[in-house]
């Protein structure tokens, strides 16, 4: 593992500028949107590729203040951004493996934020070898801070520990994906292109939520769907073990870097959204940062016939059995 | 008005009582819901309906608590809640419109708070003469406390005034539902029938969701499409402005009276889920309490030609353009 680049102090040194970084920048959004309450505040947006995809000044802003905090303390870290890598002139895949790379969404949840719709958070991840070793993720209309360094714990406010429930933890439901909560989003893409993602995704919200032995045995019968509007809370709130579900497509690093950091520090599995070709059997692998494609399986304990590792593979399988595959490629790939 | 049956002042007195009976019983929820982190505290849940409709000893502990503490300070008014609703013999609309009556969900989001995602909340509304006059939702995971009483406005932890955004309240979007947060909910009714209201809903969702010129002209291209799991928090968040729209079958009237009470007096429209006969041109009534069918339109200012209630009419229109009948009636109706 490339923490050795990283002693264990250097590392908890890190974990703590990035907690402190996370609440500044968390009161800097906070600060920014109860502008807008009351008089006056009106922000000006700009409409970026359509009505979906806006970008504000806080986001901007936010992530200058992040990106130059960090640029003082640690020089030679490399750093990517929302919006530095949407104004940049290269889309390649940016994650480094020979440098520690910070990888920040300055607000995640942005169509939240410009209704004021209280889920948008900060997010910053910290990525060594490739890997995602940190996450700080603060969410400051609703007082949640979401934090983890690997071999630290995982943490809602610095004090309870992730996931909620433990000492046991629970296993996965028997006969999942019914008891779970399953986790999704619309996204932006909503072309009306026949087998288009819209109707690839709405196809698999449709198996996991009908009736067991609907839908041509794919029915799923999840205790509730949820979408939330944020990548990166939908990670958080898997990580805390109130979704058992998330599956997604379209997200970019900077949307799930800490999100993932957080959950596998947890204890929960994160794997790809598309459904290998033999999807009962396939080796499950790790997701890779930069994929696009996300599945989720929260922290899970052992059962009396299964661990928990085994529980949140048959769930992951489970899935794959019910859901599309979503059709999203990085731009240049 | 039926509130010629209580004077100003009883009302204020009915107020403070209602918010701090929701703060207590906020408590009760949120400590009943620390208990379960960490060692030891499992619950043990019963089956209602199907594996999506739980209830849990909290609800039942909870609601007992409202109900005696309203009985003690009110006795002559009624009292109409879920669980009492769940094990009595008559399923009659138990709202009388000849006496004050209280209308609570104790744990609104049930589903949620089985999982511990913070979408949970106790829900109390006030009815004098058939109208909901009164609503506290205290939403203890989130530290959120919404409260409105007729005349006096509505509020988010007693401070702040909703809508969150005044001084002036935007008016609803030129091209609504473009530009809006459509809320909405998956529901228990999962069944795999051919037109059943699982798949009026999704075809419903899609066409909100779809770009522009889509769906046979019927795509609305809706900002976010976002589902809580708590009609009673849509409701809120639609009182706060965060969501655009809210549209729902199913509802009983402890999951909404509050919120409806919360959000007329925020300066929002609530009407039918569904479509009447001539949706461009029919008159917009208000909701009928009981009628299982909801669509809510956040508070609207005015724009420079149309007054907000317009802005709010067109909306409704729009929708109505979009959704599907849902088939929901009242069980002996």
């Amino acid at each position: 593992m490339a923490l050795n680049t990283l002693t264990d102090t250097e590392l908890g040194d890190v974990y703590a500028f990035a907690v402190q970084l996370g609440k500044d920048a968390g009161k800097l959004l906070l600060d920014a949107a109860t502008s807008r309450f009351g008089g006056g505040g009106q922000q000006v947006f700009t409409e970026k590729d359509n009505a979906v995809d806006i970008v504000t000044k806080t986001d901007e802003d936010v992530e200058a203040f992040i990106k130059s905090s960090i640029a003082q303390k640690y020089p030679h870290h490399k750093f990517l951004g929302e919006e530095t890598y949407s104004k940049g002139a290269s889309r390649d895949y940016l994650i480094e493996k020979d440098s520690p790379t910070w990888c920040v969404d300055p607000l995640d949840g942005t169509v939240n934020y410009t209704h004021l719709f209280p889920m948008f958070c900060v997010s910053i991840g910290f990525i060594v070898g490739g890997e995602p070793v940190m996450g700080v993720i603060c969410a400051p209309f609703l007082n949640q801070l979401f934090s983890a360094c690997r071999g630290r714990g995982a943490w809602l406010n610095e004090t309870q520990r992730l996931p909620l429930i433990r000492d046991p933890v629970p296993p996965m439901p028997a006969n999942a994906p019914g008891g779970c909560i399953f986790s999704c989003e619309w996204g932006k893409d909503r072309k009306d292109r026949p087998d288009g993602n819209l109707y690839r995704k709405v196809d698999s919200f449709l198996n996991m939520a009908a009736e067991v032995g609907g839908r041509g045995g794919k029915g799923g019968m999840v205790h509730g769907v949820r979408s939330l509007g944020s990548a990166t809370l939908d990670l958080a709130y898997t990580a805390m073990g109130a979704f058992d579900i998330w599956w997604e497509g379209g997200c970019w690093e900077w949307d799930v870097a800490a999100g993932i950091a957080i959950l596998q520090e947890a204890g929960g599995l994160v794997t790809t959204a598309n459904p290998p070709e033999d999807a009962a059997t396939a080796k499950i692998e790790d997701v890779r940062l930069g994929s696009r494609l996300y599945l989720a399986i929260r922290p899970a304990g052992p059962s009396t016939t299964e661990s928990g590792r085994q529980g949140q593979e048959r769930t992951a399988r489970e899935v794959w059995r019910r859901v599309r595959e979503l059709d999203y490629t990085r731009p240049g790939a």
